[in-house]
């Protein structure tokens, strides 16, 4: 049983997760059989079993005779986790492994055929889309490390034909007895019956998990495809977005969610999403706001925005001999060519600016100018002004007064808020921004 | 429980399959309620239970009471069909719906969300993949006709509810009892072990059969825009499918595969196409056969070819005061602007045949000639060329000699032959087939 072990950079470790049962005593024999460099042994030790202690010293036991350097981590689990305690002590595992892992660290885990099997079962029992189903994959990144899974295409009987075989000594888990856990109960009380009727239900199963990843990934490419056909600046076009059949609107918008990196949207969130914010009508500025961020639609365009912290007020004196400002609320920085000659001070809008750009015969609101550069009203607030004592003479990235020009004042504002970046010619106001 | 019929042509019929069970005596029950225009049943009568006479009285006493007509049909089961009895009576019922149905007309089945979560089920464990997975859609063509599963979303409590609330009569089908059958056996060992530790594992079955029908949709979505960005007159280029990712390749021509009508192909065979077709010398003319056609690869095309007939051979002349002929093995027809005023003979290539397009300086032979057009040896084999006396003078759509021009012929011909089309120049020797 050869493991294919992925590309790894000279001085990663390679960690097995080695609770002492059967399927993570044949992995731990198998790599390290195979020589592989830099192993070492992670067991965790979580006080839910009396036995723990025994587990802990039978695995110091087995890696002393191999040779392989062993890391005992104590975990407490939260027992109340609203969740069940075999998610909690998932949980709890994970987080001891994260915390152990450098950049460019390989975790590999003994989760074998079976496993995955009874993963999709669960899953499917308890309810999950396409994704769900994919389970487990066999290479993924976590955190700066990645989680390798070699066992995932060999059966339980594998296993343990090897483990006999080559004479291993491992502990059999009371918790694989216990009923009240549901994968307990799945294999105990489910997979027999199951295995009766259909002898190939396990690896069918697994491979389903398989079949499900690729249409997965399918679906995420259509999604790329789609959002790039979209994509506007760094919004969407709502127009494009609804050319789309509903199927694939749904699928770009849930992947464009994904990759921000919230939580996945549940179906009526997206039927929202659907029927509130894009089928608004185009001047209600609808948004769809949740706990990790908001979409805001502006015009046509729909923006994907993080929290937003509040309009910052006040006013700020240009520091002295400096080129550039951190500006508050995670806004971004505000840069000059060089530092200015005179007394500058930094303010947001609170309504009322007035500006005459450079080259206009008129004098305009920044509402107006915003409104004609398709500046959403949540840039319009957040946006750096630059005032010399009463008298705005620039907006940072935008729109410079004749004062400014004057001064040789070009303030270009770096920012990630989305919907400030502006394309296009404002031809109702005749002014371009810059 | 309104049933939201689908919009029906004036004169459509509409066929509940009635076995006289629960689910379809519920089902009839609504429509009728519904006063769907053009109702009817339909009762399968198979020999498999000795109860079937009965069955079949008591689907007549129901129909007769609510005045609905009824048509029995009997089948004979095939017994040994290598597929199981449940198969085999479920083929047969569906012959039997097939005979009776007009075009437009609609056929109402009485499954429900937990036939629909079994079904899922039942395909995972016997092995399926994300197509198989989405099990029963609500509203799908059959044959001319249309059918209808207007209960997929009521569980079978609901129906149970329903029927015992109007006072409905109905047959327990002693199938549902017998654990040899493999639904029965879900039913009764699995499901009640299931609905112990995961009561919502029915609804979340059939929503994951929804799911994974609209994975698939958005498979075959991709593929199609993959498949047109690859498309080069009736084949596909192997570069374009080589430079798509491996996944998106496979997804691309598994649903070619499909769209030709063809049984789906396994993995092993699609395989096999990457492995030996698409990656094989350009020179090598690789195909891949089946027992419902080829793929056949000409330099960087890859064609799609039912069974091709054998290449004909012999001569046949032209018929007297004829413009057109039908070709030999369905290869098409050949017509000419009007009746020839000489006698001519139609062959077919056997090698060594040469011609000198009219305004060319050299004869070339016919194998110069196709491959110079890119034009492969099944469709040169099979080219249709007219002779008068022992001379070629034109190659049917592509060639003509200096005699062919003079005496006003220009043969088309009309073929469905893939490959028969060119696009381009032929460079190398000068000569534009047209």
């Amino acid at each position: 049983m050869k493991l294919d072990l992925p590309a790894l950079a000279p001085r990663a470790r390679v960690w097995v997760a080695y609770s002492g049962g059967l399927d993570s005593t044949v992995l731990l024999h198998l790599l390290h059989a195979q020589g592989v460099p830099n192993l070492r042994a992670v067991h965790v030790h979580h006080g839910l079993q009396d036995a723990a202690d025994d587990w802990a010293r039978a695995a110091r036991r087995t890696c002393r005779a191999l040779g392989v350097p062993l890391r005992v981590c104590r975990v407490q689990v939260a027992a109340a986790h609203g969740e069940g305690p075999e998610a909690a002590a998932r949980a709890a595992r994970y987080a001891a492994f994260g915390e152990l892992l450098r950049s460019g660290d390989l975790l590999v885990t003994a989760h074998h055929r079976d496993d995955q099997a009874e993963t999709v079962l669960l899953r499917a029992l308890r309810g999950t889309g396409i994704a769900g189903l994919a389970a487990m994959p066999a290479l993924a990144p976590f955190g700066p490390a990645r989680l390798w899974r070699p066992l995932l295409d060999r059966g339980r009987d594998e296993l343990r034909r090897y483990a006999e075989a080559q004479q291993l000594a491992w502990i059999d888990d009371p918790h694989n007895a216990d009923p009240r856990y549901a994968r307990s109960y799945l294999r105990r009380e489910i997979v027999p019956r199951l295995l009766r009727h259909w002898p190939q239900a396990l690896p069918s199963l697994a491979r389903l998990a398989a079949r499900a990843a690729e249409a997965e990934t399918l679906a995420a490419e259509l999604a790329e495809l789609d959002l790039a056909r979209v994509r506007v600046g760094d919004g969407c076009s709502v127009a494009g977005l609804l050319a789309l059949p509903a199927l694939r609107r749904r699928n770009a918008l849930y992947h464009a969610w994904v990759a921000r990196g919230w939580p996945a949207p549940s179906e009526l969130r997206l039927a929202h999403l659907d029927r509130e914010v894009l089928r608004a009508r185009a001047d209600a500025q609808p948004r769809l706001r949740h706990e990790h961020g908001e979409l805001r639609r502006y015009r046509d365009r729909l923006y994907w925005l993080d929290p937003l912290p509040p309009a910052p007020d006040g006013e700020r004196p240009w520091p002295l001999r400096r080129r550039s400002v951190a500006l508050p609320g995670g806004l971004g920085w505000l840069r000059l060519a060089r530092a200015p000659a005179i007394a500058l001070q930094l303010r947001f809008a609170r309504g009322g600016e007035r500006l005459r750009p450079a080259g206009d015969a008129h004098t305009r609101t920044l509402k107006q100018l915003c409104q004609a550069a398709g500046l959403p009203p949540w840039v319009r607030e957040r946006m750096p002004l630059l005032y010399e004592g009463d008298e705005l003479i620039a907006v940072a990235g935008y729109w410079r007064s004749a004062r400014a020009v004057a001064l040789g004042l070009d303030p270009q504002w770096e920012t990630a808020l989305p919907g400030a970046v502006v394309e296009g010619v404002c031809a109702e106001l005749g002014t371009h921004p810059r």
